[in-house]
């Protein structure tokens, strides 16, 4: 039995073109502080015409693969996931096939950030999966979903995704808590782990979902509660279930109390979310790639919980244990493979009117066929894929920036159909 | 370990509102045959406005769970499949939940075919998968794909998508080939299997892959080709690969060389397909609940080949062996349970103007918001989900038909969300 399963190498890619909160803040006429501290998010990363899923995506594998020398031969399995739809048949697993057969070549979409992670599994990893320490919820909801299949943009309801979220986050940590209990003998409690990554659409749900389960240890009388902070949440104790999700006071006086907490345990997980935005299904292991950059081999030993959210909904909270490994499968060199703080360095940021330009043109461009892009890649790292065209039969074709993490030339993706 | 896992249970639902291929025929101007033997097919499930893709798997789902007996609870894992997406982030999965929560209630779209089946894998089931005789193939391909997101219809390339599969079908036979070899010492030919389930998007190419099998064989060098054979596929053995997908007299050759085997083994699985239509992700093993229906306990001690495709493209060909098993999870009582002969029997046949009609209806319909149907549920059987209504914010509620599969009176879907 393969033993220590879990996750031997990361690597994360976010389009270096983005755009400071604070600035669309001004230009979008809110108050100051709105987006920064309203949603807690600092800078947003978005794709120019040149980029979209598919690019991203086949940029952030292929460099997975060449940084830490793994012969795609040796890929047994590849899962994709994403928010994004490009073509309802299609999946976008298929234009990675070329990485695993032919090294052929690979596209990034705007809405409010956009990222791409690739992840390899496999056993005696630095991160291993604890199986048994883990909680699911799926309900039937409707708060943020996308059913007009023309438009780019979701049907939101904010106020009900927040309370699905929340609900969620509540259903996932008692059942994980129950599950630790009958394994280990003892109860659960924030006290039990290192550090608690979410997923992550705006930095301020973070911070209150990491109170939500501070207030979920008050009511299990978890020992990581102290007698002040039992005071405190004393007149919140015989709330309903809604009352505790729509209660303002709560949220403040939790918010405090877990204060010092979230900086030791959550806040070393939120740099690149609060930095490029919602990255959807990547923002999780964005938030955990914030961490690996931030702590480095100091997380060997530790135990760090990662929740996991998809409208609709689907959620899901587990258990990592970390150690340091073997290199290239170590903590540190994933930390140093990932260079997230170069890449932060290395971005571009565009004015609001350049910014509002470019989402027009991809508005535009969206669902559209029989256009040719601009190939302008002067704002993109060498070894990065884009977009080329899509032609008459909607067939998208990508090309690769040439340099250094890379050796072919550029070329189209779409060789392996037209040869057959 | 759980040992001899694999299927315990299925059920199959497929629309009772169809068309006859010969009539459609007619009703096109085609010339006598095109469909009926040209493609092979015989009849055609089509969805009226009340079906869609969530309607069918609630009704399929319930009636698995009801018909065996099985509490919702004892589920640990649900996958769903489908070629169809509703919503290009709300999971289908979702709709499903009431089911496994509150017993809640929920849709079906025609594309030349239409239908849903539920599997209920586990231990100790009557049809186990040989989990090392398998093969699996994917490739970046545009043969089948449905990049405008606003249409409810695909762009195909139709001679592309054809040769694709066929291509898909080889190397997943070979790979198979290769490792049952390698497992059991001798090798694989056309006789070490009794049943080969192809996915039918309509029948003539069914006809065409297991002819395909036999060419494979043939080269192959392998025993289940006799003297005469070799003789007839002489000419053909030094074809390029792709001369060989373009040769029309190999393939009349092959398929005459085929047709008592194919008689056989192949012939007991095209039931279904052959009188529903292309039901794309259900379609292969709507061919297996054919076999099932056809053989039933008569294939305890077989061993079925089954060959999965997606366009993309995807493909796995895998074994399963069967055995009678203890019911409710025997393969009598499956044939039971699916009871496919009544099925195919309580269907309304439409004539062309009704049917043309009802597909204007839906393309209207495709992707709206804010409407509420008709609620004619005369032609659905008892226990059935249909849709009510699609609310000004898209939201989609379902009802089920009275009946003796169900005990509840109809009720709405979105209870949930409302509740909340």
């Amino acid at each position: 039995m393969a033993k220590n399963v879990g996750i031997l190498a990361m690597d994360i890619y976010f389009p270096l073109t983005c755009i400071q909160q604070e600035v669309l803040e001004a230009h979008d006429g809110a108050s100051k502080g709105k987006y920064t501290i309203g949603l807690g998010q600092d800078c947003m990363a978005f794709c120019t015409e040149v980029e979209d899923v598919i690019s991203m995506s086949l940029t952030v594998v292929t460099s997975l693969l060449e940084k830490y020398g793994v012969d795609p031969k040796q890929i047994g399995r590849l899962e994709v996931g994403s928010e994004t739809v490009i073509d309802k048949s299609k999946s976008i697993k298929t234009f990675l096939m070329g990485i695993f057969e032919v090294y052929a070549e690979g596209p990034a979409r705007p809405t409010g950030g956009a990222a791409a992670i690739a992840i390899l599994i496999g056993p005696d990893a630095p991160i291993s999966f604890e199986s048994k320490v883990r909680g699911s919820h799926m309900a039937h909801v409707y708060d943020f979903y996308k059913p007009n299949l023309a438009s780019e943009y979701p049907v939101v309801d904010g106020k009900l995704s927040q309370t699905c979220y929340l609900m969620a986050l509540d259903s996932c940590y008692k059942q994980m808590c129950n599950k630790y209990e009958k394994l280990e003998g003892k109860q659960f409690s924030l006290s039990d782990a290192d550090y608690f990554v979410f997923h992550s659409p705006y930095n301020k749900l973070v911070q209150k979902s990491f109170a939500r389960l501070l207030y979920d240890d008050f009511l299990r009388n978890a020992s990581s509660i102290d007698e002040a902070a039992k005071e405190k949440l004393g007149p919140f104790s015989t709330l309903s279930g809604d009352e505790s999700y729509q209660s303002r006071d709560l949220e403040k006086v939790t918010q405090q109390l877990a204060k010092s907490l979230y900086n030791a345990k959550v806040q070393p997980t939120t740099l690149i979310p609060k930095q490029v935005g919602n990255m959807y299904t990547a923002s999780l292991y964005a938030a955990f790639a914030s961490l690996i950059h931030n702590k480095n081999s100091a997380l060997a030993g530790k135990r760090v919980i990662l929740f996991s959210y998809g409208s609709g909904s689907s959620a899901t909270m587990f258990s990592l244990q970390l150690r340091e490994g073997q290199h290239p499968f170590s903590l540190s060199n994933i930390a140093n493979v990932m260079d997230v703080a170069r890449k932060l360095k290395s971005r571009h940021e565009f004015p609001p009117d350049k910014f509002v330009e470019t989402m027009h043109l991809m508005e535009h461009r969206y669902g559209a066929k029989d256009f040719v892009t601009s190939k302008d890649i002067s704002l993109l790292s060498p070894g990065t894929y884009y977009l080329t065209e899509v032609d008459s039969m909607y067939r998208r074709f990508y090309a690769k920036k040439d340099g250094d993490s890379t050796t072919g030339t550029p070329c189209e993706n779409g060789s392996l159909v037209n040869g057959q």
